[in-house]
């Protein structure tokens, strides 16, 4: 079971990644969290150019290297996790680069995606986690961060794009996304996850059951 | 006029490409030479990781890298220099990655050309040689070398296909490529060059002329 988390910045994915964690483990599964960019030693080289650069990065160069990141992600990372039964837990993965370099970026949507298809192979998450939140709130948090990278000090409407970026991808997968509000206290959103992870867990149950007696 | 010169390791290209732009300077251009991988500063950093990594790299992870390294080059570098009226001659560029990515290491030869378009936003040389090599010979030059990089230590299968996709790309693009041979001596390839230079300067002699007079 491979499960990814979207969301702009400060919409609460990892405090979400660590609640879904401990929830699957209580209910007896092997659990490993990982992240895009920077889930293999390749990819933390990557990571730190595409995070810390500090000259300026074209907007296809940025696309290729998160894609680059990725291909090696699911081809030494995730499948391997996956095929010892493990439920992979993912901070970003594909809607990413769509929401921030397709529909924040400009360039094409049709191009993000078909080229996220050959990066993955095809490999799709089974369930996806997209914390909706207001733009003003995201800006709210990422300030109280303190340091910003270079994707976060993007511009307000830059963070819009991603937000609606992301609400459309959500639009086209219904099946796939599970939408939920981040702007409400954590309680309440970790009770919005565990909902959607107990409904999946019901509606996959023969094959989950398998994963379980491995 | 940008000029993109081709071929297996040992082909020869880094002497002829001295040659030309020896050549070039003489009729009075401004030449300015390059590389792909490692044209820009961000692109050294991908071409360290490229080269020289030690742990394994997956073949998409290693094409989406060289990708983003072009996208940069041709962004930041080429297209300026080009702007400025300069004669860029560029050592390996979008059929590098068509020969080795998507022949030899198997990957999609049209996912390899759409790729490559994306990145470059189908920006096209003018003019590309391919030094053709037997591969002996491409083997016993690398091996003379010295140390061998990741990508020189492939073995003789490889290199073959490498050769045969770069003979492949060549039939399917006349119009752009000049075929020479690379296993002549170092003054017959060059004469060659200089022949195809000179034939290539009349027949563009319009467009040609203006850059001299920048």
């Amino acid at each position: 079971m491979f499960i990814t988390f979207e969301g702009p910045d400060g919409s609460g994915k990892s405090t979400q990644i660590k609640f879904a964690k401990e929830y699957l483990e209580n209910k007896g599964f092997e659990v490993v969290t990982t992240r895009d960019p920077g889930g293999t030693s390749l990819g933390i080289k990557l990571r730190e150019i595409l995070l810390n650069y500090d000259g300026d990065i074209c907007s296809l160069t940025e696309m290729l290297i998160f894609l680059a990141d990725r291909a090696q992600h699911v081809e030494y990372k995730i499948k391997p996790l996956l095929a010892q039964g493990k439920i992979v837990l993912c901070d970003r993965y594909i809607d990413s680069t769509v929401a921030y370099q397709g529909y924040a970026r400009g360039l094409s949507v049709d191009a993000a995606e078909y080229m996220n298809n050959i990066a993955t192979q095809n490999f799709m998450p089974d369930l996806t986690f997209l914390f909706n939140l207001p733009v003003e709130t995201t800006m709210e948090r990422v300030a109280k961060q303190g340091t910003k990278d270079r994707l976060e000090s993007e511009m307000r409407e830059f963070h819009q794009k991603v937000i609606d970026g992301y609400l459309d991808i959500a639009r086209r997968n219904p099946d796939r996304f599970r939408v939920i509000d981040g702007n409400k206290p954590v309680e309440e959103v970790s009770a919005a996850v565990k909902l959607a992870l107990e409904t999946f867990i019901k509606q996959n149950a023969i094959i989950i059951n398998k994963l379980k007696t491995r």
